[in-house]
């Protein structure tokens, strides 16, 4: 199923973000791609924070991050963001970092989802909302 | 002089930023503030990365916070930012933050300025607009 | 009642904790000053990650610092702690940041505790170690 | 060539590195990464902060971290870590993190070298002392 979705959250560089080599620390990256994937689950209509009251979570299983050019203080980035699996076992997004319109860092995230602290295979109630806009399934199937 | 200017920069919480008492981890209060102050000198029209370009840095003196409510994952921050002094010799920021209107901590930072490493009593140029705008100051005195 | 006891943590300044202007960034510094803490605490024979199993926490009331010369990477910092108060309302630490002997930054921290979440008299069992350690109270009084 | 030399660097959680799943934040172990780079640079006779003094930097290219199980506040983590790679283009470390014993992170990163701010094939006269260390290269060769 192809994925049109593409959500894009723009950050502006904090100083607490650069390092003495005068540019963003490189382990600021995955800090910006879980803010944008914060932002992505709120638009899409299924928010992080309330998947949690519910006791799911989904941790980390891999992080993968390539780093073109250097961000700076002073610099908007935009991180576009897609969700390129969701399946039974696992979600995966991938991330693209923008200055200007030029390609600074790209990367990604691989996630399991747990519920009360153990891996499962059921999904929030709201992950139809994500199904159904992200990847064009009907709510009910 | 009565400062009336108050900004607000609006802050949403990220994951990162929580710790394993489930709340917002109390070294952040500082990083939102700057993030603040980020916002606060560019509304202002003195953008600091412009300031820096010119040989200018503004290191804090002093930091204070008071710890009211925890912020949580899921809020929205709203940092409340005042210039309290901005004299020859440094400057005074205030800030609260509120979480739905509700204050959850406040703080301060003094700051001296500094020129190419060095203390200065020497302000950049863009300055002006801050003291026209913020205390009222017209912009040739 | 006076208190004798000083610990002194040392910590390797990390890249990732510079910034821009070359140095060691403000809000590292609550950051060493926790990681100070939870050797005190061990130290003086009441580990935090203990007292966190009896369900203690005691988070942050107030926090304050004073920066006098900057830390720079490469530095090895000595973080000289001093548990000041302790009573049945809260806890103050003070502590003094040295490379190679001079004072770099100064700072303290107020803490109340909490049980299962809610402000708490009762200490955990542990403390009484602490008491005998560092304000020479015998362990039954 | 085989390289034998691993160097373990043993570091205590923080309480700030904590999320709030009650486990490390993803983010931290690239952070856990640079400080045992730092140690290891240090321990094979080529400390970083020298290296930058004579103009030197080795910004990263590429960072991969695989998650299996989390870590805690309250224990010790020991993050081996081997120089793969040191070659004419770049190098490249790995890095296990355990805890008593147990793997709990893998990961990598790759570098650059940078002189004056530019890509440079040239390398900091400490590096035959880690090419002899590491590699068993004689030192003139």
């Amino acid at each position: 199923m192809d994925n049109k979705f593409i959500y894009t959250a723009r950050i502006e560089v904090r100083y607490a973000e650069t390092d003495a080599m005068g540019i963003v620390h490189h382990a600021t990256y995955p800090i910006w791609f879980e803010q944008a994937r914060t932002e992505f689950f709120r638009v899409a209509g299924a928010p992080y924070a309330e998947m949690e009251k519910e006791g799911f979570a989904s941790p980390v299983l891999e992080l993968g991050v390539e780093y073109k050019r250097p961000c700076h203080y002073g610099d908007f980035v935009d991180v576009e963001t897609t969700l390129e699996i969701l399946d039974k076992l696992r979600c995966r997004f991938n991330y693209k970092v923008f200055v200007n319109g030029e390609l600074c860092t790209s990367g990604h995230t691989v996630h399991i989802f747990t519920k009360n602290g153990r891996p499962t295979r059921e999904r929030p109630a709201t992950f139809s909302a994500i199904e159904a806009k992200i990847f064009g399934k009907p709510e009910n199937s």
